[in-house]
């Protein structure tokens, strides 16, 4: 079998994930076509999607869903981690905060919070009395007597505690996973999920 | 006893109160100075604070508040809606969305969401594909399979289960009272909250 390199691409980075490890290239230094070996790739930057489309070496993962288990307008990325697990919530703590449940490899659905930073700016935009950083050391179980804390406290603490109302194990993916996971007990940190899921998807399709 | 007249000034509207009913006037329109009458104000409004600290017949509710019982940064207008009660969870749901904890006429604590507009903007800005309005006759108990829905379960649903993990009763007032309510159960909206907790101040101040 043919070895495959797999490439995420969001709107700011292009991650390229070979042997177990992956880089990150910014996307104004992103050059695909210069890329070679067999590449599955996952993209929601839609100029991307069509540059990728035309170069022979380059497989969307996107054809290899089964748009049935899903929803026509969810993220693909998203598919790609609730892939990745059979059971449990998937945490993506990126932008948006994406958490997914799955069930014996089923989608039993989901939600979309926002990033950690679309929270924080929303705040800073309701008034000058909020436009202060969250406190990430906070106690979640205590009420807030400051505002850095009622904030923090405002976004956090209802969707961590949302987050483990559903049934276990956790795993939490994204550039914020590390963040978010200081506030969940017992989770699973792997910022390489979507890659799982793309590689089982590829899998599967190659034994049709 | 003189009859008072009380006033709540907030970015855009002031708000007045008299034999039970208040009317808005917008700001652009609002001349304190043809007031006549004692008026007591609550005002989180920098410009018109000046104004009113001139005019003699504005009495400021600010300096009736034991601040020994509540955080220095912390907005008048949800000081006075505190005030009102004394045992319950206060939820005002304007621009922001506060949640606070009253027991035994002690302020326990509190925090603050973001408001249902600047949430559903906050979602706009982070995606297109997330630029769209929130479904407020959603189930918030099953998890969501469309993207309105999964907004609007991501930003109400860990907010609701917050809301009504806190002690009851539980008093929702602010512009959104109506919206927010619908998705608590055994709920007492009180539009008139904030002038209760003036008037509470008010009168607490002349027994001194």
């Amino acid at each position: 079998m043919k070895k495959i390199i797999l490439c995420d691409i969001g709107n700011t980075t292009a991650d390229i994930f070979e042997n177990g490890v992956y880089r990150k290239i910014v996307l104004t230094e992103f050059q695909p076509e210069l890329l070679e070996g067999e590449m599955w790739y996952c993209c929601v930057n839609g100029s991307f999607s069509k540059m990728l489309g035309d170069l022979p070496n380059w497989h969307n993962c996107a054809t290899l869903i089964d748009w049935d288990k899903y929803y026509p307008t969810m993220g693909l990325d998203r598919i790609m981690v609730c892939e990745a697990i059979e059971d449990g919530v998937i945490v993506d703590a990126g932008s948006a905060i994406t958490v997914d449940v799955m069930k014996d490899a089923i989608y039993k659905g989901g939600f979309i919070a926002l990033g950690l930073r679309a929270a924080q700016e929303a705040y800073s935009r309701l008034s000058p009395a909020l436009a202060t950083s969250f406190n990430f050391e906070v106690d979640l179980t205590i009420m807030a007597k400051n505002t850095p804390d009622a904030i923090t406290l405002g976004f956090l603490a209802p969707l961590i505690q949302s987050i483990k109302s559903y049934r276990n194990p956790i795993y939490v993916t994204g550039g914020d996973a590390h963040l978010l996971s200081s506030f969940l007990k017992e989770v699973i940190v792997d910022e390489t999920l979507i890659f799982k899921g793309m590689k089982k998807l590829i899998d599967k399709g190659s034994q049709c």
